[in-house]
């Protein structure tokens, strides 16, 4: 761990977060073309879906909350460029893709606490109040989810009892947000830790199968 | 009577609509978190209904429609904080909802008819055409409820059949923007107008019961 | 074919860009009405999916991508009053509609092939990069028929097999802008040139009932 600060010098916290932002929207992209040919759309509906998930969490950061000019997708061709490629790659290797579900999990919980803090970042940065910062991350990592399976017709799946999904979006946002603006923390600091911290989150609530519970079924037991 | 125009000399135009819009948040976000409980949502789930509920509106009318910077909701911490208290009277007292139906009803159709006029009154400032301000006024009186009902896939309730809900929206923004374009009224004494207008049809509507009817089925007997 | 150049000489660029979105808004908004009253909505549900449709695709081309100030739709009248045109005109004829099926279709073709340039066009013009041209322009073109899908709970055709719809405005959106960016082309005969060949690739699949297949279905033969 004492090569950490190390690293730290190196890093430029701006390449940081755009390759972070690129990852989530390669995922997500990946994502929505797989449940759009496991809802056996055509070659369109593939296309069209990769795009809607692609973009979902960042049009919901840049366009609703943030509105600072054109989102970041429209304006940078990497974005776009990124999920043809994941659209590309879904189409060639989803006959595949059960045997990657190991590495996407794991790619995945690190994009869910990476995507959480580049939203509540970009958030601070255009003066938005901390809570909204918090908000901006956890839709920046969940939205796109929230947006395909809205148009794929299944219930949103993060509303749903099961295993820490939001809510590690939640914890990791937070931390980061009270680290900056609380604690005074370095950026790149903060969003290493609570990148981390969502991630560890994520990964135990699988490994130990957490499960959150419905609100209404512990009511209704007392 | 005759106190009125002493107690509108009285009324800061700018505290009234912050008023109300901060009641209509804090409904909305009630609501949703009460449909999410009754879906059998987790802690997770009720909260980013709550949120989602609570904000729809506002961010239909702000980030959609007016365009004017960042949504109010996500530059002043009041709105998030309120619903946050929504989310957590909703997880106490949902048990015990239904003894409140009665006043939960008076306080939505108030909040139906000041909502409406909240939206059409931002929308003529920021200099959207009086047709735009009745639209963008019953979008933010209804929107969120739209939205709940799409995220928790039902059929959004505006749309069919039944007591008259939009329809007061839709009167109530109507009679606003006429008294305020047409008439040349004073704005607070057309808000409180036009917030009667909606609240009276919407409880002379439960009251009565009047119902709105298909137009296909009409037309099928015709 | 000879007076062609004669006619785009008086042709004002501008002009003929705000007939196509005017028609694009009216027939999408016909459509949305046309939905309700299938659905058995009452005049009230038909009133708001005929503005929630006729509006789709231009707020999400103006308000979600491009971020110029309000939509044009908000502060236009002409929009709003040609969408209660096509509200009144589907209350009054939609049980003639079917006499008209082929009329409607015809227009729908040659809207989603203009539609679409219109997008793209106004997305080249706020400096968006072209492969995001390509995508406002497709989203302007098919969003409208998206949102109304999502909101009246049917599975949205554009994603399922079935003839080329998006596939159409695609390839359209994408010859526009390459013939402007890389052929350096004229607006106006780009414009022309997109439009015929998004409306010639739909109307030959419906001609030929050309249908795409699910990639999922593809996959399982092989």
């Amino acid at each position: 761990m004492n090569n950490v600060p190390h690293l730290i010098e190196h890093l430029n916290f701006d390449t940081t977060f755009l390759v972070f932002d690129l990852l989530a929207v390669f995922m997500f992209a990946a994502s929505g073309a797989l449940a759009a040919i496991r809802k056996k759309y055509d070659f369109i509906g593939v296309l069209m879906l990769s795009f809607v998930s692609g973009l979902g969490g960042g049009l919901i950061r840049d366009a609703i909350f943030i509105q600072a000019g054109p989102p970041k997708a429209v304006t940078d061709s990497k974005y776009l460029i990124i999920i043809l490629a994941a659209f590309l790659l879904a189409m060639i290797f989803h006959g595949r893709m059960h045997r990657l579900k190991r590495t996407i999990m794991i790619v995945d919980a690190l994009g869910l606490g990476a995507y959480g803090v580049v939203g509540a970042q970009a958030a601070l940065q255009e003066g938005l109040v901390p809570l909204a910062a918090v908000l901006v991350g956890v839709f920046n990592a969940t939205g796109a989810g929230l947006i395909r399976d809205v148009l794929i017709r299944e219930e949103p799946i993060i509303f749903k009892p099961g295993q820490f999904y939001a809510g590690a979006a939640i914890l990791g946002c937070s931390v980061f947000v009270l680290m900056v603006v609380l604690g005074n923390s370095d950026h790149t600091v903060a969003a290493i830790v609570a990148t981390l911290t969502a991630f560890s989150v994520r990964m135990l609530s699988i490994y130990f199968n957490w499960q959150t519970r419905p609100i209404l079924d512990e009511d209704d037991r007392s």
